[in-house]
């Protein structure tokens, strides 16, 4: 059986027209005798008029009811999906999660997927229906509906392509594709073709926000290819695979910037066991996310500086929790607003030198400032003044030959 | 364990102010020692406005995915009631259909509650917990999501209160009960403290709206005690119960009216059997519901007169069947627009003589002429001119004794 799993995001199903675009869409999959499995979300706006109500009933709604409550959106964007195909002729049915059903483990409103039953829908499959099924939830061993916490309907999607080993995972949404960099921040940024799970792990942690890391993982791990595409536009979006399905590796498949970050420096902390940890714990608590950390090797083999960044939302917090503790000992500690990390992904760069000169030239030759350097097997980030960004963008989406002209 | 059922109607749910006095009340009932199940309609609005969203999908929409999509209304109710119970620190939580379960029988969209599975539910009584249920659903022999044809709601909650052997089921809605006749055309309108189901049926069927007949017979089968009445203000409502816990029967409970009725009389039709079947077979087929028929005895032996009344917009649909129809014969045929049916209603009628000649005359004293009359055990029904309906119902208001006042 040749099966594809096609999964629609929110805004896809956001209005009835585009519900029936959808269902062409789908249409056109099963007119290519392909065993078609929908995955969708819920209908854009639902979901969050939904939590909207649980707030003003509780400003403690209770994690289970509102796992009930939510899990409605999707209902209704399957049910309505179906009565489309029916309407066009196909034998198509909603299929709810209990109704499968995908059990999953873990709590409410952060459950994972851990067994999908296949009977049922391997039977409808071979009886040639389309079944439309919700994504984003699930039943526990209570018999209880459940929503998952990281991933949403992109890891359903992924765990029916896993369960029922489909040829293909086709993630629909609003944008065409993942990009050399934000469109929305340089004009001349590029649909990828092809990436690797990896790169594309590089680039979701650093915001380019197509698909969330973990669902990236699953399928990496799972080796299951995802296209991510635009259900609006007839163009082919960007695939994501394993590395050695991609014969022409670029050096640099794409760069990654962040805004509004703030830098945080602890000058002359002893250089012991147990002192980062020390310091990451107090944040860790109070909900503070911390990106990039770096810490240079002891000078004098007694104490060391230590750097990391945080979103400049938290700066203040972050602040007063330095303040208020005496267990961290340092010699000065310097906050700094207004940075940026920019960050240059690709699988090729680990068998080609000169990358990272490469990168500093580009930069060197514009006049912008490096303040700290980190990098990893794919990657190169360099935190530099936010006022440079754009500047930074640009000449590095030209030296690694990344622009849409030409 | 003493249970009482507790249904909450669309209209009692329909914003999150009035789900909280919802809960309020709730808790009233377990603070009292109750063990409490409650059923609970969709928040006003929504089942319309997805059915809306259905029809712009396919002006043929799956009766199945249909029952999938307006099910979700009560989803979302009963996931906020339970939430609100549990803000307020009562055990709490949502039984959907599918968890009782709640088993139906009958076609999509037209189902019948056949079994509630009592097991999980008394389990859950037991441990103190409140069961908030989505009424007006359950599911059939394919796991799949139904929903009532008649009753809704109230038919769920009958179901409950027969299955739990509940003490009492009380009917929450806009209303603060059933009234001597509609409180919107006579001022003087008195709630009805304790009404028989035969009465509340007769009264249902002439309009009174507050609950389905299908419902009452329901609960009439398996005498259940009903209490209709308001979740907006503290009074108690209507009793509906059994005769024989009736103990001061008025000789008449109500009055009810219609407007905008029309009748058709078929002079001198042919006597013989199957002749009322020839007429009324092409008005069932076109779907024009035929109220009230009075057929007289034939005087000559040959041929009668037959009468009956239709809503005035389906006068014209009439007309033109009966024009097309050449099998049914007849001298004249007479067309009456602006005719009301005024109706009293009392199991007291049964035992107390003259109550038929004190209604005409009540009538005739007030010049009504009266056109057709009708009379079953427990009513007496009559046909007058449209524009005589205030005076009459002012008039047997006063007769019977049914005024507010005094």
């Amino acid at each position: 059986m040749k099966i594809v799993v096609l999964k629609f995001g929110g805004t896809s199903v956001g209005t009835i027209e585009k519900i029936k675009k959808v269902a062409q869409i789908i249409s056109n999959y099963k007119k290519k005798k392909y065993k078609v499995i929908v995955i969708s979300s819920a209908m854009s706006g639902v979901t969050n008029e939904l939590i909207k109500k649980s707030i003003e009933i509780s400003n403690n709604f209770s994690n289970s009811e509102h796992d009930v409550l939510v899990s409605s959106g999707e209902q209704i964007a399957c049910s309505l999906i179906a009565g489309r195909l029916i309407h066009n002729g196909f034998k198509a049915r909603s299929w709810l999660s209990w109704q499968v059903p995908i059990v999953t483990v873990g709590s409410y409103m952060n459950s994972r997927i851990n067994l999908i039953n296949k009977n049922k829908i391997l039977k409808y499959l071979k009886d040639g229906g389309i079944p439309i099924i919700t994504g984003f939830q699930g039943i526990n061993n209570e018999n209880r509906i459940t929503t998952i916490g990281r991933g949403g309907s992109d890891a359903s999607a992924i765990m029916f392509a896993k369960f029922f080993k489909a040829e293909k995972c086709i993630i629909y949404t609003d944008v065409e594709g993942v990009y050399t960099t934000d469109p929305n921040k340089l004009k001349s940024a590029k649909k990828i073709k092809v990436i690797s799970y990896e790169e594309m792990l590089e680039m979701a942690s650093l915001g380019a926000k197509v698909m969330q890391p973990v669902s990236i993982q699953d399928a990496r791990l799972n080796r299951i290819d995802i296209e991510v595409k635009s259900s609006f536009v007839k163009k082919s979006g960007t695939l994501i695979t394993q590395r050695s399905n991609i014969v022409n590796n670029k050096i640099v498949t794409g760069i990654s910037s962040t805004q509004n970050d703030s830098k945080v420096s602890l000058i002359g902390v002893k250089d012991k066991p147990g002192v980062a940890a020390a310091i990451f714990k107090p944040l860790s608590k109070n909900s503070i996310n911390v990106d990039m950390v770096v810490q240079n090797i002891s000078a004098n083999g007694k104490d060391t500086d230590l750097t990391f960044t945080i979103k400049t939302e938290d700066l203040n917090k972050t602040q007063k929790i330095f303040q208020k503790n005496k267990i961290i000992k340092y010699k000065k500690l310097i906050f700094e607003k207004g940075v940026s990390k920019i960050s240059i992904i690709g699988v090729g760069m680990i068998t080609t030198p000169g990358v990272t000169f490469r990168m500093f030239q580009a930069l060197a030759k514009k006049n912008i400032n490096i303040k700290v350097i980190s990098t990893s097997e794919i990657k190169i980030s360099v935190l530099i003044d936010k006022k440079n960004t754009k500047k930074a963008l640009i000449a590095l989406h030209k030296e690694f030959k990344l622009d849409n002209k030409k």
